[in-house]
């Protein structure tokens, strides 16, 4: 299959890259380490990365961002990475060009391209661009550009090895891309320098955490989210503060929007299914990773109570 | 060099595995993952497992402990790993034994065995061991705990594949652990999963760490210490947690020993080299990592000056 792809990347002038909205460490590692792969080894193609900006991540990862447009559809080739259904690609006339891909790791909802390359056991879709690399060693040069930003993708995806999908043939994209030279420590500082003022969000929801039953939570009003000068997307982000404690069983970030009149619930947990909970609260996701929506703080206690719940049956059946 | 290792223990009834004093996840996984390789190869043989009993990390890595003897040094090889010098290794009669050897990843200050393997590029002894397994592969068998083990060892020392001396061998070895079947995800509950009370150490740090033109640091007295009730030594275990931040430079732990009338330092750097410091105040270490002591909240404050003053000359120095 990987054959296939190099055969449509050297038929074709013009290689337009996509990939999800909202991207991600390992949907713009993906982007810019194929783009980059296909330039060092086709200077004379043109690449065009498409999607909005993401200026927090493309900075860290020394990305220049640069708007893209699509001229010619019909001499290009569309290439769309770690986006599991045409509605989450980021970008337009995916579906006009001369030729489309697409290479995922999530689980095959929608095989929306003419040629699919779909593994849903793959760590991430960067690991699988280094697979690629791999299966055409032979005709294929890695650069350490490409190989930096396929590392990001990697790393962001497995949280850094640890995550289950990390299989041996990660550690072996892995080992393929540190031999290529690249600076893992720049890399690593790039992801996980924080702003002293990070410290202040961990400060409040250290002090202000509360724990029930098996069930820990934070819950950050509009008024808190302004307070440490945070969006609300930013304050959900720190659900796993409260991750990897022996007592609690589920953890959660509760976040206002004012303007929507409703509060966002991020749900994690270590073994207790969340996920139909997340539903019954207009929300779902994965078994032990959801997210949901409340109304008010009723609704939330509502919750609360049905995650309890949740958390005596998983404990009554681990007993038995 | 590996082939000369397996034939000594083909050669010795009796096998006595050492490590060094105050165990980690290295010295233990790197002895019990050696040990079970053995053992699982050679079951005729007597493996007798050296040093203090470590419950903690014991417990985690689903270690029995058992206090050892010697019985019969004469007829008994004995293998020292992860000890740099003789005088850290923990355990009697080392020298007294039929034969010996060093398999150590630390810069070598003293090859005190007959037989010394000594790689100070490895991320880890238990890497090391890996290498000899993968050197002997077709002679030997590795098991399953064997290789969750020396998982553990590489992973506590690289702090999991973060740290500079992870390689491409360090990648190669962790995908042969893998193969062989270790529960990845068991081995990171154990390793990361952190009692409740931990939060309240975290909280307390949060609340009251200190910052000055580079430096932010924690102060935990005697007071503090039994208050959230842990011993001096994991007070300064939480000096990461100021780690990562743009704006600090140096930081650092300090803790009270109230029966020796001192206080121990902790220090940590981003560029700055703070060992010489640590130097100066009977301390010594890493030049990015070091441990002090001073007397009194006073000396404290000229220690702080002078780190202070460090982290000006550095920036002078990074600006010109």
């Amino acid at each position: 299959m990987f054959e296939q792809f190099l055969a449509l990347i050297r038929k074709y002038e013009i290689i337009a890259i996509y990939r999800h909205v909202n991207s991600d460490f390992d949907a713009l590692g993906s982007q810019y380490g194929l783009g980059q792969l296909i330039f060092d080894n086709f200077p004379e193609k043109k690449i065009v990365y498409m999607g909005a900006s993401n200026p927090d991540l493309m900075s860290k990862m020394g990305i220049d961002f640069e708007q893209a447009v699509i001229e010619n559809p019909s001499c290009t080739l569309g290439i769309a990475l770690d986006t599991a259904n045409l509605a989450r690609l980021d970008g337009d006339n995916f579906e006009k060009l001369a030729a489309t891909v697409k290479i995922d790791h999530h689980v095959v909802v929608e095989s929306y391209a003419g040629l699919n390359i779909e593994f849903p056991e793959a760590s991430s879709t960067s690991e699988l661009i280094g697979e690629f690399y791999c299966a055409c060693q032979k005709t294929l040069f890695l650069s350490k550009q490409a190989a930096s930003w396929l590392y990001f993708g990697m790393v962001g995806d497995t949280n850094r090895f640890m995550y289950e999908a990390t299989s041996t043939r990660t550690f072996e994209i892995a080992k393929v891309l540190l031999a290529a030279g690249i600076d893992k420590k720049a890399i690593y500082q790039a992801m996980y320098t924080r702003p002293k003022q990070e410290l202040d969000i961990l400060t409040f929801i250290y002090t202000h955490y509360q724990y029930r039953d098996g069930l820990a939570y934070y819950i950050l009003s509009d008024e808190d989210l302004q307070h440490l000068g945070i969006t609300r997307e930013r304050g959900s982000d720190f659900v796993n503060t409260l991750a990897n404690v022996a007592e609690f069983q589920v953890w959660m970030a509760v976040t206002e929007n004012r303007a929507m009149h409703n509060w966002r619930v991020s749900l994690r947990s270590s073994g207790v299914p969340v996920q139909p909970i997340a539903v019954k609260y207009h929300g779902g996701g994965h078994c032990q990773a959801s997210g949901a929506t409340v109304s008010d703080l009723n609704e939330l206690e509502a919750l609360i109570q049905d995650l309890i719940e949740a958390i005596k049956e998983e404990n009554k059946h681990a007993s038995c």
